[in-house]
């Protein structure tokens, strides 16, 4: 692909980081089903009246392929997903091939190797890339990262720029936390990125500086969709009409592997610095509040996050308001890397390269071509997102 | 006044209708709160950054008079208020001066006299508005309507047009339902006019026509201070990320004299058709669910709302909002009537007439031009009200 | 049967008016899946630890057939519950035989004749049960009413003694409402009776003296499956901590056939009424507050308490408490349906009679032997019942 | 005093430990504006019918001091609390009188003295405790320990033993906890003990043994006044009804010296050990879930308690309860130490002796004679209380 002059995206395979996990597997399925007609496209942003006319790469159009470390075919992670709530067990007969073309396309991820420099990793990560692009002639590939959220990333001094990176790469087995390895290996297959997880990804300025380089778009981080979603959309309430937040409290239950890494403080803090940052942006920083994520394995894949809310009203009168989402994580997900993707590709097709800041609406931490504060108000980032594909807000 | 090609609002004077209820009391004891620097301006939409240079007159230049038929002095309303929560106690000494002043201008409101012709009952308002606007030389006065919610307008043909009013108000005594016959004498006395309740008002035909001929700018109806505010948040989200939202269920339990009126089914009808358009014209009219409103005489001046929302999500995958709000509707209401005053007076500085859709950010149902969707997003109408009063958005 | 000296239970029918509605459905299913050993008995009362010597006949033991007017097949009746959540899909296979046996035992239900004595009906569905109970050899046949609720009951003279029944009966086509009619019916084929709807039933005086008569044991009504089971939970905390309840409030969101029932305001009626004794008797009758029911279609089987209590503590303090309730009631009711059975079953091997206030703790509106207040409180009416199957409360 | 055989209480004296606390201050108003009418006896337990015969001594008659180890007097607290909304700023008048007796029979507290045994500190709190009953002509004092939480105390070889908690104190600095000290004092001045916190208190073997040997009743811990109530009251509902709940959660949010008493982990582990065992004996041991604890300045004197319960019914069918608690915990708790000490001084004149177990209804961890399971279940607790001060229970 690459001729960059032509506006249309092309043929477009999505390669995910995560392959097998329940994000990747949703997505997979979702894609056949709703490509299919087997059900409408809800909760699908790409496919709203609004983006009819953007020239977006069409659903049943996506090939997928990916990396994993684990081993469960996709068919099997569908079951249990169907299972567990997170679709019904009606579709599975009619994506059942879909899954399975999937699975075919699925690598081994990248493990460790104590004593051999990381590049050597990196290379084959990028070969098993280029050539599911070759063999399925795709103009081109969106590489979007699902695995599990790591912690933050150890710092290190070729982080800060590529040449030092490229020198290290080459001789040093541990320079690059595994989701900025996977990001290295992306570019280098000529692939735009997605960080849909708060890791460390691409953001190292060592990898940045490689995407200008090559001019790739890239767009993260952390996707946008639960608890900070309603409270990206809430916290402009009190911000538009004066009413002073004095704490925003939140509580998360979840089961599922998510669950579990976050039940990590590591991880975890990757996450809750990720979370708070929307609402500091739009409320400032004097509001009080911790917000838990609380591992409960009986909860499955269902996710119940609730959020007390203590404001002052006129003369200081004090008021609250609470909410309480149950929402299933994965399926809230999957149709948003499958937007992704076919956003980040058309924004390739007409030549955009760097940080797409238009996609903003679509994550809790969104990356940015430098300092400013970012836009975290949902429906001023949705307007931004619909004027760009429209050609108006470019 | 009236040179409408200066941009100064000048010297401003608020007339309630229903100058002695809850909303007009808190809005007059806070006007001197805040113009004193007792409190901050918290809940004050025009202090926001956003309009410091908007040119609007300053809340400690306001004079406050009105109609009602009530006599409870205000000091006195304030203390009741006071101990009901709606504001600090401690705030009354400091503020006393301030509500005697506005008590002295309070006169008599509108009761039916069933043998004259309504007219003469206009006559009288309107004399009464005048006289305070000449007694304290103001440039002009805003009269908004914040009494009782009335049912909806039993219809009659002279509310078509502005010569059949004037013939029918000449020689009958019903025509025009109260809330009516107060916009009415407004305009007669040339000033601007605000809707803060979903009573009739302004709507008719005639007294648009009759706003329209005097060059009169007015706005309405409905102040959006609770759930309402919230949906008109919220349901953005659902909209904006394709989620399809299967049933919007509510219930509002209050006290207070709003409470007793909206216990009257027929009140009731008004206020819901009011809170429905909101919902309606975000999500589309295949949202199920019904709303409450619950008269309970204990919760006095405090509102509870519960909003149940089911959606559906990615591949029909079914989950839930809820939110609670509880707040106290004097105190969210008073500063959106300042902040309304204070706008439709810079607009009218500017020369603007007729409905003001830029102010559609304060209601539940916005007045507007002609019979086009209004938009009900909060966050757009925000961005709309801050691009008009810096002078982008005219 | 009925040698009532006997203290074995015996072979025991279940015999369901409305035998082709969810509940009966679900609790077929049920007693099938926990006989099997399939799933564990949760949700059973009468598999308690407490009741494990209390000599009730056996769930694999139960022998099941009904009344009904529609005709959808039991084992497709059960596929739509499991399509909509009410249990697994996965149990269907290992129930379908019991389904298909209690679907060969289901008889059309009463239809109004209007022009023939209401005696024919009431003798046609007598005989249906008594032949069920002779073609499986049973000791005993619990009948339990499952079918909609009804409204209230129109007045007729001959509700108040059985001679004027009898009489009327013979000779009149409407004399009792459907739910009473199947009451008598059942009497008359010496069958024990239980009502888990608030329908009028069994109630009425002068069915109540044929139970004497005969010396059959009965038990209603209204089973008490989640808001009112919440609230009786909950009310004596308030009333043991002498903490003043000002207001209780809530709403009811559901879909399913009940909530089409409950839909017409006639029905409501009878369910409101039934909701609210159990708060008045335990915190009196001072306590503010509606309760509503919205018929929700998209709700399907899933029901949705909001409650709202705003109480007062020490020195008048204002505290609030608010719950939601998310369950499924047919699978809350069909466990209870089961234990019903089983435990009327049981009373009657004893030699139990008229109203057995024992089972209270099953009931919204529990029926007693005379006038006196019924004992609401949740686990005073455990105690109660450990205690009469134990022995030591008779 | 000390004639047990006299089955009235007496004329008694209440000693707070931390008698300048919110809740200690809110006691002593509290009895005062109830002893004199000004307000009903709301949240008061022994003032509910079910006790008017068990010869408690009247509120009007109870006569406070207590230690302390800040200064600031009683009616400057009183406003303070007032001011926070703890109970209205109208009472505060006819209280002072109350307010300013109670504070002249406040004494220094117990400070560590490093290099003094710290028999000697416990001499100096028991000779205020007797300075007290003597001057006022007491029969008897009860004293309750309303004091901050403690840590769980640090082992010592001297607690297990009378003899060896004598030795020690005789010659060490650090042998008790501060808490178990006031309760070392209490009994060494003859008084029975109440611990309504959760700090060590009496509960150390050899402090247990003194009370045996000097014929002394107590009771704790903990007292139960917002989530845990909430807990035991809901509780038995699940357990008695077989549906098994998977996991309860909670958040706490609050404010006020206890939340940030409660900020420190090590604090918060003595409180979040006594939350939980209510739940583990009433729903057994497999339950999931964490209980928070968030210190949220800005809430001031309010608790907000978020509780999730997610549970299976028949057949596996998952469903959830959520409640929300918005109490004043000094308001809860106060009629509560009021209550205790007039059960207890009841208890004491009939010659109880040792942990009073018919008190449990007060504690979140009752304190029992034996290694037996606690009752926690809320209304049996009630139960055995009415019982027990009927007569009937003893």
């Amino acid at each position: 692909m690459n001729d960059t002059s032509t506006r249309e995206p092309g043929r477009t395979g999505v390669w995910f980081v995560g392959a097998r996990g329940s994000v990747a597997t949703t997505a997979v399925a979702g894609a056949a089903a709703v490509g299919a007609g087997l059900v409408p496209p809800v909760g699908m942003v790409a496919e709203l009246d609004e983006f009819a006319d953007a020239g977006l790469p069409p659903v049943d159009g996506l090939v997928f392929g990916g990396h994993d470390v684990t081993d469960t075919p996709l068919p099997k992670r569908a079951e249990q997903l169907a299972a567990a709530g997170v679709f019904p067990p009606a579709l599975l007969s009619g994506v059942e091939a879909a899954l399975r073309a999937a699975d075919r396309e699925i690598r081994p991820g990248a493990r460790p190797a104590p004593d051999r420099p990381q590049r050597e990793a990196a290379e084959a990560l990028t070969a098993d890339i280029v050539s599911f692009r070759d063999r399925h002639g795709l103009d081109q590939v969106v590489v979007v990262n699902v695995s599990s959220t790591e912690p933050p990333a150890a710092p290190h001094p070729a982080h800060h720029g590529l040449t030092a990176l490229e020198a290290a790469l080459a001789d040093t087995p541990h320079v690059l936390p595994t989701s900025s390895l996977y990001a290295y290996a992306a570019l280098r297959a000529d692939c735009g990125y997605v960080d849909f997880t708060p890791s460390p990804g691409i953001r190292l300025p060592a990898l940045r500086e490689l995407a200008a380089l090559r001019g790739l778009p890239y767009a993260g981080s952390d996707g946008k969709t639960g608890e900070t979603l309603v409270r990206t959309a809430l916290g402009p309430m009190f911000a538009h009409r004066g009413l002073r937040v004095r704490s925003w409290s939140g509580t998360n239950l979840l089961g599922g592997g998510d669950g579990a890494t976050l039940a990590d403080p590591e991880a975890a803090l990757s996450k809750n610095t990720s979370k708070r940052s929307g609402l500091t942006a739009i409320l400032g920083d004097q509001v009080e509040g911790l917000t838990h994520i609380d591992y409960v394995p009986s909860m499955g894949e269902l996710k119940t996050a609730w959020d007390h809310i203590a404001f002052e009203g006129f003369l200081g009168t004090p008021m609250t308001l609470q909410f309480t989402w149950q929402g299933v994580d994965s399926a809230l997900a999957a149709p948003l890397v499958l937007d992704l993707a076919r956003f980040l590709a058309r924004a390739r097709g007409d030549g955009a390269t760097g940080p797409q800041e238009q996609l903003s609406f679509f994550f809790k931490d969104p990356v940015r071509a430098d300092g400013s504060p970012a836009e975290h108000r949902l429906v001023t980032q949705f307007e931004t997102l619909r004027a760009w594909y429209s050609g108006d807000g470019r």
